[in-house]
């Protein structure tokens, strides 16, 4: 097959919303792969960065990449967190206009957007706005999210890393609960999307205690936590939630609780609105879950309230929401680091196979080891919109099925080993 | 020198307080050394383990440890939070008399106890009454806290780990911070002594741009957080906490704050009372400060009702509480690892040498490199009694000194290396 003909001018790479631990290895995988492909054959000139997303762009706030040490790159490759940094703006097509106009002003003919579902609808706006205007434009999206929220995607790159914080936050703090047993509630990000908090189960896995698995609704029954996992996906009661906390309390003498920061009532209100007042809004018209604990803290005060010990008294009941530290904690998946390096280098390719509006997607091979590969994808496919914890991975309505640990835990890497008595 | 003549029975182990990520080094190092030195003389016959502390030893829940192989040794010493389980309880001396009861059911001579200064205090009344009674018994004191405020001690096995995650959750959290600037109060345990808080420091020093270190009590001026760092030592004020953050926030456009647990105003009133109204008192009639993030949130809403970007806008203003993972966390420091089961042995070979009632201190030997030793204390010189940091680890109202910096950083272990662009 012919190479196609390709764009020629500059390059410009940005990273939008919450960041992760392998973001910058996307980053990197752009940087290389361009060097590989447009670099090398004569279409780019300069690699650019864009300082903290669109909104650098805009405001002519770009870092020359172009010569990066390999030794460097590694070295940012391995940092969590978005070394060029991030933005939480979500242009409109007026924005996007400016985009365009940044992008003309610098030569800039390959724009790589690493991000969301939002970052993903940027290209779109972009490329068709660029389109309009007879600006020759490749405008390719890279997928990034924690909460592994993206259609078309088997997982996100950003989301294994995370699920193994979560996994071996529950495990640790499982042993702690035993330690001094109690009611542990532990809030975990995800608004939409159940993906993160579900991964609390391989806690269960990793142990040597393994029996006693739930399915077909009836829950969780065994002594390694957690023995609750409440997902945004399936609406949350307050009255079967006490239930459930009463019913694991009074069977084992404590119990270890994972709550999405993002659960709702029937109605689609997020609980943490109906439990707590004061609530802020992002920019998006978000209500901000993360970075405040309020929910944690009101299911602790409900249980505390509600429940009470053999002797009459109420029981120890703590509540820990993780925080940011979900989304940069340094001990990535192996997996997720080589997939999002990967994921960026695939974008390269397709700007280099003559693309000029696209996302990458990651799936999964069939067979019995775990093998994942990318394919190309159009934007319209995932822009704007929300993947969701499919049917078969929920059991009931506190906890998750032996298939969606199944998928996770190829994706998080080997996990510490915990002894017991 | 002759050998001393040692008693002859039974050896028994717990363990008490908040539990650590080495506190199982230190149970597998009691049982070594008493292997070693009391059961190879013939002296011990069997070794027990308290469950749940001196809870399970006056209600005859023990296990038997004499005989588990090296590899489950190995394991649980590996592993974080009291295998064993711990306690709250805070024994008093009818308290202590049903200890020394079950001691003499079981034949008991040898009784050793890991944990803070209420578990040093159990060892002297045990000891104290078994005196009185003409019951031959031998009581040692294991240190143990995060906390890091037993006196006499260098440092307290438990603290080096758990500073470890408060560094490396600093170094991240700030990259997140620098990704999607604005004001991030990250709370941290230690309800008197400031140490944990401290540890935040080292972010610092893990960093590349380590230069610009405050001194003198004008603050911290460097780029990289944490910017503010409140101890309880220290009286808090409202107001000066707004200004030193205005200052920060005016001058880099972000900020980020280690504020701990403990911080009190100048009348001794914790500052998560006087912002929060809900608290919880635990047995010993403390207020509930972990397992819950009231004081982070409250402060956050100071900051959003106060501070103004410069455009007029409240900032972006976020708050975390690390909670239990702080203890738990399985990333520990390899030079606690080290000590906690050394500390463990050095506790069986007082024993060995014929003590009745001791305790194990912690010191660092001078010189340029870090090297630790141990030696023999009273129990008295640290039952009941808490350590602060001292006034040359403390710079002005918001910031550690260097020599703080110099004291800890040999006690985390080699830190996470990232790199900026």
């Amino acid at each position: 097959m012919p190479r196609p003909a390709l764009l020629k001018g500059n390059a410009v790479i940005g990273q939008s919303g919450g960041p992760t631990a392998v973001i910058n290895e996307s980053l990197v995988g752009v940087v290389e792969g361009i060097r590989q492909r447009l670099v090398a054959r004569g279409a780019v000139k300069k690699v650019y960065g864009m300082r903290h997303g669109v909104n650098g762009l805009v405001k002519n706030e770009i870092v020359d990449l172009t010569r990066l040490r390999p030794s460097v790159l590694n070295g940012i490759a391995r940092t969590p967190s978005a070394a060029l940094g991030s933005s939480r703006d979500k242009p409109d097509r007026d924005y996007c206009n400016a985009i365009l106009n940044a992008c003309s002003t610098h030569n800039i003919r390959y724009f790589f957007y690493i991000g969301g579902n939002d970052s993903s609808d940027t290209c779109r706006i972009v490329s068709e706005l660029a389109a309009e205007a007879g600006y020759d434009l490749c405008s390719i999206h890279v997928p990034k999210t924690v909460d592994n929220d993206l259609l078309e995607n088997d997982h996100t790159p950003g989301y294994p890393s995370a699920a193994r914080f979560v996994a071996t936050a529950f495990m640790a703090d499982g042993l702690d609960n035993a330690s001094l047993p109690g009611i542990k509630i532990n809030v975990v990000m995800g608004r939409h999307a159940g993906f993160l908090t579900a991964a609390s189960a391989l806690a269960r896995e990793a142990s040597p205690q393994r029996k006693r698995r739930g399915s077909g609704g009836i829950g969780y029954q065994g002594e390694t936590g957690p023995h609750l996992i409440y997902l945004p996906e399936v609406p949350f009661d307050s009255e079967r939630f006490i239930a459930d906390v009463e019913a694991v309390y009074s069977r084992i003498g404590r119990c270890q609780i994972a709550v999405s920061e993002g659960i709702q009532d029937s109605g689609g209100r997020p609980i943490a609105a109906t439990l707590v007042e004061s609530l802020e809004r992002d920019p998006h018209g978000n209500i901000q879950l993360s970075g405040v604990s309020a929910l944690g803290d009101a299911l602790a005060n409900l249980v505390k309230k509600r429940i009470r010990t053999s002797t009459g008294k109420a029981p120890r009941v703590r509540a820990d929401t993780f925080g940011y530290l979900q989304r940069c904690w340094p001990d990535r998946s192996p997996v997720d680091a080589r997939e999002a390096r990967a994921a960026g280098k695939f974008a390269a390719a397709l700007a280099a196979q003559g693309e000029r509006c696209a996302s990458v997607a990651l799936v999964r091979a069939k067979g019995r080891a775990y093998k994942a590969a990318f394919k190309r994808i159009d934007v319209s496919a995932i822009a704007a919109k929300t993947r969701h914890m499919p049917p078969e991975f929920i059991d009931g309505h506190n906890n998750v099925t032996q298939a969606f640990i199944d998928y996770c835990r190829p994706l998080v890497g080997p996990l510490p080993v915990m002894t017991r008595l």
